[in-house]
């Protein structure tokens, strides 16, 4: 199976390379040269044009937003390569609304779709450990299942129509985007009041108020580390799916609301490549606090 | 040892019980007499009135607030009652600043104080397996080993000074109430998009956007089951501690204010009885969303 992997970021490089360790014939397509070098490095098959691909079975799409996907589907000839019925799996987070748009223009084209958002990070995604949420008809999901394996290690079935899966995507990042701000809301609290950060962490991640992104992001605050693992603009997009999708639906999201205006603040205050952990800096700018690594 | 517990609610009667299991000698004292005849019924020593209290070692705070604590220690003639160099362990989710002053005002009086707020619900606490958040002198540390060791499975020791305890509490409760209406908001999300509710639960608790309060209230709502374990009310009371706590020092919580909001919004509605997930009636409510077990 010929496969091509669009979008080789943090996501996409690790499945890419994935592949390749599975022994799936892998190309790879990035606009960054480097990336493509990266890839090269790994055994992969770097091309240098959507324009030029033949005989694709499999087509991975890992950039970064919906315009993107849109932008490498329907505006460059690269369909025009793809074989009759191969298989389109979307990886980008995106609206339902958008994935079911996307998946019907595909279809029509005599492809078929897997809407596939994922989520696991970058080290777990180089390990071909990403975990997948993914919806699509029966034969697409059975013929997807040798790359699935390669990239993944859980693989969430969602039903079988495009958009299943991108509704479990933004379910999860509402939460997960709710709980880092809530996190940095804790600790800029606890560093206001001269608590032991360290000791926070260990109490609270045994206790009721322990989330997995308290647990994971809340030592980079208490390290005062923002090296991004996921950045604060990444959260700028995801939250305003959230609220783009929920009020489109009359749907109230007010937590989703005070949170992804905290993150716009943090863009805007230029840490929107910082680790996402970051937005704690506009919580602490705004309550005098400093932070450890700070230098105020 | 002999031990009064004051309040007889669901976890001072666990913590109540507890003790008698232990073979400490246990008074125990509630408004409620129907609260007084079940701990009779457990083995405890009932009494009736604060006034006529004699050789207590050790008093176990578990009112509700910390206006009744503060009323039952200092209104009352109890601690005309207590020995001199007793242990005063007040279990009460209060501020921390609140609870330096009556460590202060218990301590003028000659007894030692111990700040020890409590987690874990009811049914842990029954069973002697409640968690303690607890800061106080090392001596009366030690002294109240015998009783943490009868009421908890988890003691973390946070200091020597009172407040320690109560700080550590406010985090923990600014995360679960955040973490309870970040919950509701993505459940009700889900149900408007006619999601299957318990898929949702059982994809996101093995993802990044999970909580230990979203794995424990979620199911209440997709079963439409607000049986309390904790009620709307409790989050009113604790999320109100921690915005006056952080803004009574300039520092900002936005989400723990918009999470506020919902609780309270839930109580005016007459929800205040219910499981704290409740808070989910208000978003639907707001958005049309039909919830499971809902008439409308």
């Amino acid at each position: 199976m010929q496969t091509l992997v669009i979008g080789l970021g943090s996501m996409g490089f690790g499945a890419a390379v994935s592949c390749v360790r599975a022994n799936i014939q892998t190309a790879g397509f990035d606009v960054n040269p480097d990336a493509l070098e990266r890839f090269k490095a790994e055994g992969g098959q770097p091309i240098h044009s959507l324009n030029a691909c033949q005989n694709i079975d499999c087509v991975l799409i890992f950039v970064v937003n919906a315009a993107q996907a849109e932008s490498v589907l329907f505006d460059s000839n690269l369909l025009a390569g793809v074989n009759p019925n191969a298989l389109v799996i979307n990886c980008v987070t995106l609206a339902p609304s958008k994935a079911v748009d996307i998946a019907n223009k595909v279809q029509a084209q005599g492809f078929r779709y897997i809407d596939a958002p994922v989520s696991g990070g970058a080290a777990k995604a180089l390990e071909g450990r990403m975990s997948i949420m993914a919806s699509g008809a029966p034969d697409a999901m059975a013929d997807a299942k040798p790359v699935f394996d390669a990239i993944s290690e859980h693989v969430f079935e969602l039903g079988d129509k495009p958009g299943g899966g991108s509704q479990m995507k933004l379910i999860n990042q509402l939460l997960a985007g709710v709980h880092i701000a809530a996190a940095a809301e804790a600790m800029n609290l606890a560093a206001s009041l001269d608590m032991d950060l360290h000791q926070v962490i260990d109490v609270i991640s045994k206790c009721a108020g322990s989330s997995w992104m308290f647990e994971n992001r809340a030592p980079h605050i208490a390290d005062g580390d923002y090296t991004p693992l996921s950045s604060v603009n990444i959260f700028v997009k995801d939250l305003g799916i959230v609220t783009d999708e929920a009020s489109g639906n009359d749907v109230v999201t007010p937590l989703s609301e005070t949170a992804l205006a905290l993150y716009r603040q943090a863009s805007e205050a230029g840490l929107g490549g910082q680790d996402d952990s970051a937005v704690v800096k506009v919580l602490a700018q705004q309550s005098n606090v400093t932070l450890p690594g700070s230098n105020t």
